[in-house]
């Protein structure tokens, strides 16, 4: 049996003509297009057809960090088999899955280049109206046909299984969960927001509401999570999203996927507080629409949810009058509870978004950083009381 | 390799000679003293020696039922796993395992069969002073050991997948957290208390509580359950409590094993509003026993488990300041949760406990029975609002 080794350009396109993914006599051109720090990521087009594929090969240690830090290779198995089932719960949601070599960490998928990443669209405030449509679809399929209520508990218990990832899990927790709260060696924090980032570690309702959130985290196998669900992760244009980079999959608690989003329009809503190239009308429009947007994801969640719930059950416990309701606002209390935790990590822990990396000035960057940790723990604090998307939103607009 | 095949008292003496645990020329005697549906259990023993062992066999389907439901082998395997790590965390507290066979679904144990189960003695009113602090010793080491804080997240994860049982869960799901609670073909009411369990199905705040518990059995991944901790899968005398039958076992929410306990000695409890063979004072007397047992097992357990987390930790979670003290007041709320839902279905669903059984008397039974039904609802509804063990308590004492 062969074994692993870190593909290049020249032996991942000999690789794909031995699976036949293209023809032997094919001239093949293959371009290393990663700019993450756990894979390689080739960008391999045949020349003869112009047809292109995308290869993912995950490296064995983290590359920032030389070759110190190991990391298991079994997060491209559970990538390509999270792919899988997404594809299969919402069709075209995700990238096509050709191949998945376990031996070599690798996955031959659907190029899908020409589109940007949502976060670039963002930066340059676009606007994306069928967005909320089609990823409030995707949020609902992918909840409930892979929670006990949609495949049955028998079922579910039964795939859980698969998505055991503790070493992915263990990056979450320690980078989003946990350091981000207490002055930890891997934060990274703008000189000019040092006051504000000293007040919140010092508040002990933040450090105690952040625990509660990561023991949801560590112990909650509600459903098939995508586990790193920010605006970098979804490729978008006027006709389609299409949702990428599923290796932090697991079961766990829904909310931290649709947290995840949300906190990365709010971090998008932010960054304006420092940028003087937009007017102001410009800016407060553009925000209202990242509002609006927050709005109708959840709203278009919650009809999809609603709808196929009513439908498609497979557990007697989504007949139990009143149910319903009380798992939507139990919901909604964990997803905004993870959107905050995700804002204020990006802001004080390791890495940070390009949305506020971007400003410069760090003088600007505070200002928007500083707005950032402001609805970070605004939100954080009241997130039980809030029983609507609308109360959630206004809480925002008016910090 | 070899197949599967249920043991006779014959091939059971062979077989533990073939695998050494006693010497060939040895003469053995092999008794069937399995009660339950769902295995076999051979007390064999050795004449040379006098010593005893045990085998548990699991059978491949529901004996009840004939051979027509199916149930996983697997079982077995999970039940020695779990009891090995068991006397890991807790040395002593269950049988010494010998000997497990996958192939035969078919563990050797150490024969405890000279001591009396925990229900036998509180049906005769015996007294186990020693009980509380060995069992609080016990489920306190069982659930820190096994969880994210005693284990470490990364360690705890790769252990959960071991004990992914989706059919013995399903057993669960069914006949503990949904089929008591609706009018389901499974239960079986005692005619007489017909009009309360009506009632109670007509309680829609009964039926969404319970609902809310069943989702939190189906995915909180807290720590490693015995899965069954009623008084019966307890052997006991004045010197010790040693825990069995865990095929049951696997990841779930703590509070369902303290639950189970507790709701056991409840069931204990009423039982005594039906029997007319003790007198009053008596009854009273030994009443208050089983309450203050209740409340010295959560008190030990929680000095245990106070003094475990402080020591060792093995995740900064436990160092949140009060983050232990909301854990445990969560943990005590679900206790209680599903320390109800036993409650109840010991008394509509399917499986019933002997100490209400052995009132032959229907009438009379249903005077003990009416009193549970009205504790499991009293404390089902109100146990988010109990913030002590003597809160909950006093609430069973004034139903």
């Amino acid at each position: 049996m062969s074994q692993y080794k870190a593909m290049t350009n020249e032996t991942v396109t000999n690789y794909l003509k031995e699976i036949k993914i293209f023809p032997q006599e094919h001239k093949l051109v293959s371009k290393e297009v990663g700019d993450g720090n756990l894979n390689l990521v080739f960008r391999v087009k045949d020349l003869d057809t112009n047809k292109t594929v995308i290869v993912k090969q995950a490296l064995p240690y983290l590359r920032v960090a030389g070759e110190g830090w190991k990391l298991t290779l079994d997060r491209n198995r559970i990538e390509s088999e999270a792919m899988k089932i997404q594809n299969e719960i919402c069709s075209n949601s995700v990238p096509h899955v050709y191949h998945h070599s376990d031996t070599y960490a690798l996955t031959v998928m659907e190029d899908l280049g020409d589109m940007e990443t949502l976060r670039k669209g963002l930066m340059s405030m676009k606007r994306f109206p069928n967005f909320p449509a089609q990823i409030g679809n995707f949020l609902a399929k992918n909840l409930f046909f892979s929670s006990d209520i949609g495949m049955s508990p028998m079922g579910k218990k039964k795939v859980v299984a698969k998505f055991i990832s503790p070493e992915l899990c263990d990056i979450t927790e320690k980078l989003v969960l946990n350091d981000p709260y207490t002055n930890s060696e891997s934060n990274n924090v703008n000189p000019h927001i040092k006051e504000d980032v000293k007040k919140l570690w010092a508040n002990e309702n933040v450090y105690l509401e952040t625990a509660k959130l990561k023991n949801i985290f560590m112990t909650k196998a509600e459903a098939l999570l995508h586990g790193d669900l920010h605006t970098g992760s979804i490729f978008i244009n006027q006709d389609k999203s299409i949702i990428f980079d599923a290796e932090f999959a697991f079961y766990g608690p829904y909310g931290y996927d649709i947290g995840l989003l949300f906190a990365n329009f709010i971090l998008n809503y932010v960054s304006w507080e420092g940028r003087n190239d937009k007017n102001k009308e410009e800016i407060k429009d553009y925000r209202q629409y990242l509002l609006n947007s927050i709005e109708d994801i959840w709203n278009e969640f919650k009809k999809n949810f609603d709808d196929i719930w009513d439908k498609n059950s497979k557990d007697i416990i989504t007949k139990v009058p009143g149910y319903k309701e009380v798992y939507i606002e139990n919901l909604l209390h964990e997803t905004i509870g993870f959107c905050s935790c995700e804002i204020m990590r990006r802001i004080i822990g390791m890495a940070h978004v390009p949305d506020l990396d971007e400003i410069e000035d760090l003088h600007e960057r505070a200002k928007a950083q500083k707005l950032g940790l402001k609805i970070g723990q605004t939100i954080l604090l009241k997130r039980n009381k809030l029983n609507s998307i609308e109360e959630f939103t206004k809480l925002i607009m008016n910090s």
